[in-house]
């Protein structure tokens, strides 16, 4: 936003910047359709991470789960919404930053097709999975907001059944998955039926495995040179995967890169034959606040599981709110054909 | 532009769609920033071709040759600036089609970092390579015009010697290579001296096989559908184009995509070490109207030699008018790191 300075959830790089001379396109075509901006929010470190604890500005507040992480990296976003105190929320959506606090929190929230919105005047993460978002709790307004930042016009096929992804399931605590089975069901309503596919011949945890050496290299290639000239003081788990990403070698990235190609490939063909995919958005609640930090490791890769699917392959994702386990919110991912993002959002206000 | 219908160079698709109801942001851009919009231009069909000859709606006149094609695909616009007919133009640039009719007409032309400008509202070709890009015929024109379109911040490192890209050099006529000395020398001064380079270690040829090829798969990609179902009738050279598209395979994206890999991991080396990169943006000069179909697909190859080191890559590359050989015009191509563009239009100006 033009006149203000941009942190990044970073300390370090918001002394090292100063005020901001443009604003962000989405910002500025919401301003120009009559929003009011009342205020920025806080966010994980750099954007990487998915739980909302940002160890120098503290975790917003989940409003449903209070003892939980409300998710991130849009982490502040994600409450303003789920908290009353916005009708809508933007954020940004690398890895699962929209779709995974939208889930923890109730609320909706769309990551959109690569390269639908600007990201002109934004602090990048992982250039070639970068997309924007927003947030809001109810279906009506995401579409709103929708009408003013995307055009596309993809449909869903409606005439074909929905294709519910079975080994993404396979992921999820059952007890996840149960819940979501109400959503479903609705779902199959709207189209005509649902098919099982397997979405990952190679494997999930291999199709995020190649998904976080690519973001590495991104990130590296993107902010490595500010890191080792700057010397930011990263919190716990951020510094680790920067230290990490500047160890990702080339060799690793080929081979992740031909992942990324037969996993686009398979994608593709499952969303032409079918309509959307169906997901999980999360494997389980959200973690506890101070949750250990291997548990945590274990619910990043499981989560990674999920939302790389989108992120490989440009696909917008929107996280439906659809139920509680033990009184949390989880929400269900409908993965659709790149730019059917406002198709997505016209299914989800009919379910 | 709303209210207007698009073409994109082939009747097919012009009576396939209906009226546009958004403009792209970049026209946005520029109508809020003060500029007249007075035509929309000719292009080549579906941007597939370097040429500016549209076996349908005809063949711009070359200003500064008339006996030869302007180039392609943004060929109406790069001739209304040529002839006088406005002051600036857009284009689109995939794999060359701003920087190769620039060099032909003897003026500017810029191919924008990838992402750098919104391409909402456009027609895709192959979209990890598409850019927005522009012509003047005056560098002062060619930095206003990015002012109102671009605000990224990457420096050129004028303390370092410009990169002189000596295979790309070799694919150029020897009486191309001696009239853009006269500008090399210029730019020598303005950088702290020259030094040579070899871009590609696996050869420029094999460089411009595997983008044709991740190129073939993405436009199949965006298009094959509507190909398969409207069956448009496609000029010469389109139609084979097409037809091909719908031939290559994923195991020849993953070679194309694995030596794209290592040519952007090899050409962010030189670009860290040096400056810019110095290549010719043309091998020889326009080919006269009515060329042998032969001729022009050895003229086809030679050219994406050069031009595909900035479109496999992402990165911004501007062409200066350098002089001319047998009275026609050739330009000199600047590459610059991603989000340079600004950095590049100033180094227009002060050359």
């Amino acid at each position: 936003i033009a006149g203000y300075k941009i942190g990044a959830g970073s300390p370090s790089w918001l002394s090292a910047h100063g005020l901001a001379t443009a604003t962000a396109p989405p910002v500025e075509a919401l301003l120009g359709a009559g929003a009011d901006l009342v205020g920025k929010s806080k966010m994980d470190e750099m954007a990487w991470s998915l739980l909302g604890e940002n160890v120098h500005y503290g975790t917003p507040v989940n409003p449903r789960s209070p003892g939980r992480v409300p998710g991130g990296s849009s982490s502040g976003s994600v409450v303003a919404v789920a908290g009353g105190m916005t009708d809508f929320s933007i954020g940004s959506d690398t890895g699962g930053s929209v779709r995974v606090p939208a889930s923890n929190c109730g609320v909706y929230g769309i990551r959109t097709s690569f390269g639908a919105i600007s990201l002109k005047n934004s602090v990048p993460l992982a250039p070639s999975f970068d997309t924007a978002g927003w947030f809001a709790r109810d279906p009506e307004t995401m579409r709103r907001v929708g009408s003013v930042l995307l055009c596309d016009s993809t449909p869903v096929r409606q005439g074909s059944p929905a294709a519910l992804a079975i080994d993404a399931f396979a992921v999820a605590d059952s007890a996840v998955a149960e819940v979501l089975q109400h959503t479903i069901l609705r779902l199959k309503k709207v189209f005509s039926g649902l098919t099982e596919v397997t979405l990952s011949a190679q494997g999930l945890d291999n199709w995020a495995s190649a998904w976080r050496i690519i973001q590495a290299r991104e990130v590296w290639e993107a902010h490595g040179q500010w890191v080792q000239e700057y010397n930011p003081s990263f919190g716990p788990g951020i510094r680790e995967r920067f230290q990490w990403a500047s160890t990702v070698d080339i060799d690793q990235e080929k081979e992740a890169r031909l992942l990324q190609v037969d996993a686009c490939n398979d994608l593709n063909k499952v969303l032409e034959k079918g309509s959307v995919i169906l997901v999980p958005a999360v494997p389980t609640v959200a973690p506890q606040i101070d949750e250990d930090s291997s548990r945590l490791e274990e619910y990043r890769t499981r989560t990674m599981m999920l939302t790389c699917a989108a992120g490989l392959c440009g696909l917008p994702e929107i996280t439906i709110p659809a139920g509680e386990v033990d009184g949390c919110p989880v929400g269900l991912g409908v993965i659709g054909p790149p730019g059917s993002d406002l198709a997505l959002l016209d299914l989800a206000q009919r379910v």
